[in-house]
């Protein structure tokens, strides 16, 4: 094992809940009546594939304008309570910890790297630490691209490496990608359904992560 | 098959988003950090057993005088939202269908009668529902005593009946009763954990549940 990759929201901060709100009133606003549970499952995706595949789900018949200031709402409402994000216990010792390892980490986030650079303050990271966000390329999970492009970057093969996240739609990306996937359950997914995702490993949150980093063949000299 | 119990909460209403945000809100300014899904996980029980759950599993050191303090914060953070949630597509169908197949019906919540009222007004219920709240019997989820009150105030054995709920802790509590557990997902739990509870059988919905009554063992004439 020579790298984690790691996702960022609902992985090592826990922002789910707050984008699940942000949305629920989007869809509201927008006189959309969807059930909020099938909004929560569907977090991880970048917005537009969110919405994409919310409609054709509930067959909402969403149009692309109505789509477009949906993805707006959302920004506007999330803006208004991510203040309210808190850091998982262990996060912020993650970079610290694999640097003394030399196993590389990186961050791959599907949001704009201004609204990603308060959590990446918050994560104390180590100047070692690559991030990827929409800003370095906008095809986001499930699609692999933003994995693929954090290995690159590390200069490792992703059979090296691992890609840590907490939806399903991470553990899809990290198979497409070639590369173990890891799930956590600090977004509300079950260990099952992670697992029947492609995860080969599930931990409760990074903080059970960092205690058993010997159970993801990183060698602790 | 004489009767069916449902829960309400997050089982007929799509509220238990709205009483995720009110606890959150609760334990942030009691100064606990609390991840957020650790709380998801325990709705659907009573308040009290709830923050027991908590404080047991996450090590939170809880006082009694806390205790209640979370409870009235709870309260009163969802007072200000409880205006936003909805009914589950189908809920306000159901009394009418059971009583036309000669099905009984009952509701039973953890929540006091008087906040449980406007919801129950949104359902169009028949005269012939029973409704069991915190007002009659105050041991609540995963506590079978609300099911076996339904159950009694029906007439009918628990065998003869199925009792329909969003979490694992309904399903706790029908298998105590014995009767039989039916899941549905709108609370956020995977199959496999409602199923791993003692569901044996899960819809996604009320909707879902309603196009599929003789899957249940309902006659249909």
């Amino acid at each position: 094992m020579k790298a984690l990759v790691f996702d960022l929201d609902g992985t090592l901060v826990d922002s789910v809940y707050q984008h699940l709100t942000a949305w629920a009133e989007a869809f509201r606003a927008a006189g959309s009546n969807v059930p909020l549970y099938e909004i929560h499952r569907r977090i991880g995706m970048n917005g537009n594939h969110m919405i994409d595949a919310l409609n054709s789900a509930l067959h909402l018949q969403i149009t692309a304008a109505q789509k477009a200031a949906l993805i707006e709402a959302h920004a506007d409402n999330y803006e208004n309570i991510r203040g309210l994000v808190r850091v998982f216990d262990g996060a912020d010792e993650l970079s610290r910890t694999l640097k003394d390892l030399k196993i590389g980490m990186a961050i791959a986030t599907s949001a704009k790297r201004d609204l990603a650079q308060a959590f990446l303050n918050m994560l104390k990271l180590d100047d070692s630490v690559v991030v990827v966000t929409a800003d370095d390329i906008d095809r986001s999970k499930p699609s692999d691209a933003q994995f693929q492009t954090a290995f690159a970057k590390l200069g490792v093969n992703p059979q090296e490496a691992a890609a840590v996240g907490d939806s399903t739609w991470d553990m899809l990306a990290a198979c497409q990608a070639g590369s173990l996937g890891v799930g956590v359950l600090t977004d509300g997914y079950s260990r099952e359904e992670l697992s029947s995702s492609g995860a080969v490993r599930v931990f409760c949150d990074v903080r059970e992560l960092l205690d058993r980093l010997p159970e993801l063949g990183v060698i602790q000299k």
